[in-house]
């Protein structure tokens, strides 16, 4: 890294540093957030885990042939990535009902989809991430399609990788980028403050719920996550050739 | 009406009394409410005028075939209607772009649809009537189809309608029940506290959203609608054959 780096953006957990001009570095924080940043704590190493957390499921997507932006983790608690055009779109699959769905339906808690519903936020802080019907997405010049399918093949491989160590996944959160050919990728974060997971068959939380809902140790759950996907394959993170396409 | 009546529900601006096991009177209020309930006017005669309103649509729409709930209106403010088992659903039909879906897009006021957007909201003042999606929907047990096609049918009337007048229709929302014999059947009101009208070719309010941007006078805006909607097709807001089914 040189001297200076310009900050491309500084998001609520997660700040974009360039790097080159196709690369950047994404620094994960250690803070954590909740409801749009009403709730906000700062924890020590929790930007280190997520950062690792992170790693690992790109670099285990990318070995799938879902393709994404990481490259490698050099630093603690910074991915190098490539640089993308940031579709402005969050990408919500849901397995099981929980959290704002169950808000703003009938739909209780713990229901299981018979196939995973996929959903479509505008990201947008200042609108407060609305929700978008297929309708509203086309209108806005977007093809669901495009991103279903990419979603559901990173939906099967992280069901099975959680299985692996015991989780549920119950839903997550992906963003998708452009990169320099013009190829729609997997980008942003994929760690448990992305996505919601439950101990296998139970409701116990392993992921932000802890922390929305002032339940217990949320560290402490990240850690395990960490130890039991290193357990899994331990590898160092530092590369991957398959990731690296500079 | 008797001397007591059971009141069966208290809405925002609109209170439905028991009539018979059957029917029920549905009583304009004089008041005018906005962002759920937050902003609150009293206005004299708003309800009457409102009510109106909705009898020569409501009028009008039965004599094209679509079935709702209106009996007559005997009272200045008040509808004999249908009983019916509502559904918790808000069915908004969108012909150019305003309100919430300028907010919760980047869909810019004014945009016309090629085809209406036909959209649903969750009917749950206490979750805020949350947008659904059609996969949202279906997951509650709702088929969005069998609201599509008689809205649909509702739209091209209420154009034809305000067209004659000069006014172009924006948006608006209805609602639904099914009757005894278990048949969807159009409901609630159909005012322009629950559309929005253009004057044709431009962006002026003659709607609630005077009220909502506090941009002038409601009643006045009302009073002309209903004067223009009168000279249309002058009766006296007594009863009609066709859709009395008792």
């Amino acid at each position: 890294m040189g001297d200076f780096m310009l900050i491309l953006n500084r998001g609520k957990v997660k700040t974009v540093l360039e790097y080159t001009k196709d690369q950047v570095f994404i620094r994960f924080e250690d803070d954590v957030t909740a409801f749009e940043g009403a709730k906000k704590e700062s924890m020590k190493d929790k930007g280190s885990i997520n950062c690792k957390i992170s790693t690992i499921i790109f670099k285990r997507l990318g070995e799938s042939g879902i393709k994404n932006h990481w490259i490698d983790t050099n630093g603690l608690a910074t991915m190098r990535c490539h640089k993308l055009d940031i579709v402005p779109l969050e990408v919500v699959v849901r397995n099981k009902a929980a959290g704002s769905i169950c808000r703003q339906t009938t739909i209780k808690k713990g229901t299981e989809f018979n196939e995973p519903l996929v959903e479509f936020h505008l990201k947008d802080d200042s609108k407060g991430d609305p929700l978008l019907t297929p309708d509203r997405m086309k209108l806005m010049g977007y093809d669901p399609y495009t991103f279903i399918s990419i979603t559901n093949k990173v939906n099967i491989e992280l069901i099975r990788l959680f299985n692996l160590i015991n989780l549920d996944l119950v839903d997550f959160k992906i963003e998708f980028g452009y990169d320099k050919n013009g190829e729609l990728v997997l980008a942003d974060e994929i760690s448990p403050d992305s996505m919601r997971l439950w101990k296998a068959g139970t409701q116990e939380s392993f992921d932000k719920d802890i922390f929305r809902e002032d339940k217990g140790d949320l560290l402490a759950a990240y850690r395990t996550i960490l130890k039991d996907l290193e357990r899994l394959d331990y590898l160092p993170y530092l590369d991957s050739e398959k990731n690296k396409k500079e």
